[in-house]
């Protein structure tokens, strides 16, 4: 008799941003009339630039003859897109990362969720809270997660790492045993930053215990302050001890185009339950290699481009754009009476809201028509604060903080 | 201190294609005068048909620009793509699927790979032998292979249903208790097929006993008989113990392009440990909001493109130029004097070796200078045989046949 895995019915609630979608078209079939503005899920809304464009129409071409036609290609990715990562990623910031330790694959939300197969049984993870929620759903499907305690709004087992106003979005260390940590900056959803002081604190707390970072840096084209680090192999130690995951999504608006990286450096080694020496590059190439197959050849040709010389002038102009709607967005919010926080290298814009974050979501809906994103959804500790986003059009941008600096 | 994943050091040797690759390149480099034909990894080499080039470019021009650029779609597929497949997939075959059954993603490898996440820890599998690697390894790295034993040639937890020349290549039953069987029907390596009748059988026999179904149909477009069924939904019965996985790979030869899909039926109920009753169907959904982000939109607008009656008919004429490949094979190994199974409904051509099939392997290699596929790589049942495929172009299948029949 077959037995379904029963983690699934662990899982709290729906999805987020499903339950976001459930309660907005609820609205909108109510209110057909009214004009809605989306500044909640993370979706660019800028289309790819021309030389992401122009390549893609080559790639296609290519497929529709014999002679230059790709079958399968590589599961890790080809190697023009790898080496043009490892250059332009790594190389210009002095970091030294090979193309074979390069995984390409069709979106950060996939590493992201499957990291977690190369976990042993036991493992202890560890997030900050909030949190992207796929580090502590995959987890939970897993059955990693113990059992959801509504008392600590949580999973018994995960330990959550508060980032709130009080410690300046900085987690602290966990005080108790956590053999992995997801740590994602530039932060979704808070949109602040570690420098690189602040980040080698735990880079050497993993050293030290033997822990496992995995970071997710898909926003990192954001950045514009000097002392936050791209990547986490900017600091000391970090090849002994991080993974970490980046995407074309933000970057070069690639969230429908699909494509991402992740970075398993092979000095990441560790002992298995057993005792064997495992190398957790060839664990995920052995993964890559069995349950993946590679990502089309003509996005990975878009994703190349986006590494050219034009390609990269035009996709930081995209990317200056967003971030001149975060500059609208934190100043109409600061106007409006609000506190903020993120919005500086970060397309995020995170608020603290006087009533509580679903109430705000509802309202703000139901009186401005605008959908954000309630910090509930992020966890615990984001109760009380809001998420919006930089990635509306300039005119929705500023037609929302109208109505928001507007008094009723 | 991080453990990881012990299941991985269990998984037998490399993965079946890398190891042909490590053997091909190391003969090529010593014999770089040699040409090599490829007669062995499944991969097509046709361009991609007309009506999906144009419908890529079309694709790639709204991306292009803002009214008409897509961000993140449905993580389960577009509609226009679901609606075409269940419309000439399913509702032509007098099968009745909803739009909301089919889960669109970026290969078949990756949903027959990800299924198992779906399952009880003390799941029992069976698999027929040989067999595609993809279901025995993915179950093994998730721990419910047990160990290698030697002596049995394959994983103490798997249940191994041989298909051989004796049997006719039809699975017997499970004799033990299996909870989950997999079915892939053309089949893939042996290119054998089941008839209606045949297949009713394990229809029954999961009805009976609560098991469930895994169906790889990933060959059904080269069906010629009209006695076997493309789909296990044309059986009475199976939408309450079946999944079906789909492919437009070898379809529509979309090994480089990237997309397949699931049909999770909403008849597919089971009770998990807790005794909980669990709707596959939204466990899949669930795991695919949460693990994945979509395909591609360009992607899914080529699909769509093979079901216009333009594209069905470019489709269907590559389908053939591979059967007439198939059946020179057949005509050709048989001529020198080799027994052969499947080519007829299936790309594949299975014939059995005069000594153990990775000799066979390395001795076409080293003399006709031909690679194929030794069925050993497919599992235990599999030594003896050694598979070939119709993917190659017509001078090359032509070239290695002479090859072969050539006396030494």
């Amino acid at each position: 008799m077959f037995r379904p895995n029963g983690n699934y019915s662990l899982l709290q609630g729906s999805y987020l941003f499903s339950e976001i979608e459930r309660r907005a078209s609820s609205y909108i079939s109510a209110n057909p009339d009214k004009k809605i503005i989306r500044m909640g899920i993370g979706d660019v809304t800028e289309p790819l630039v021309g030389a992401v464009i122009e390549a893609m129409h080559k790639a296609v071409d290519e497929m529709g003859v014999k002679a230059t036609f790709r079958g399968y290609g590589p599961e890790q990715g080809y190697k023009f897109l790898r080496d043009a990562i490892t250059k332009h990623d790594y190389a210009v910031r002095g970091i030294e990362i090979a193309a074979d330790e390069v995984f390409v694959s069709d979106g950060a939300k996939c590493d992201v969720g499957a990291i977690q197969e190369l976990f042993g049984k036991e493992t202890s993870v560890a997030v900050t809270d909030p949190v992207y929620p796929v580090y502590v759903d995959t987890n939970v499907m897993a059955g990693r997660g113990g059992e959801f305690l509504k008392e600590k709004g949580g999973f018994s087992n995960i330990i959550y790492l508060p980032c709130t106003q009080e410690n300046g979005f900085v987690p602290e260390l966990p005080k108790q045993r956590a053999d992995v940590l997801y740590l994602c900056y530039p932060n979704n959803p808070t949109g602040t930053t570690l420098t690189r002081e602040q980040l080698q604190v735990f880079v050497d707390w993993a050293k030290e215990t033997g822990a496992l970072i995995l970071y997710d840096s898909a926003y990192e084209a954001y950045i514009s302050d000097p002392e936050v680090p791209h990547s986490i192999f900017e600091i000391e130690g970090a090849k002994e001890c991080a993974i970490e995951f980046r995407s074309m999504s933000k970057t070069a608006g690639f969230t429908g185009t699909r494509c991402a990286y992740t970075v398993v450096p092979k000095a990441l080694k560790y002992k298995d339950d057993l005792g064997n020496e495992a190398s957790l590059h060839s664990m995920w190439n052995r993964r890559h290699c069995t349950r993946f197959n590679g990502v089309s050849y003509i996005t990975q040709r878009g994703a190349e481009a986006t590494y050219t010389e034009e390609g990269r002038r035009q996709i930081l102009s995209v990317v200056r754009y967003y971030m001149e709607n975060a500059a609208i967005i934190q100043k109409s919010l600061i106007d409006a009476g609000y506190t903020v926080y993120g919005g500086v290298n970060a397309p995020y814009i995170w608020l603290k809201t006087p009533t509580d974050s679903w109430a705000f979501f509802d309202e703000l809906l139901t009186t401005k028509q605008i959908i954000g994103t309630p910090g509930a959804g992020f966890g615990n500790a984001g109760e009380g604060y809001f998420r919006m986003t930089a990635f509306a059009s300039r005119e929705d941008t500023v037609s929302a903080m109208a109505r928001i600096c507007q008094r009723p």
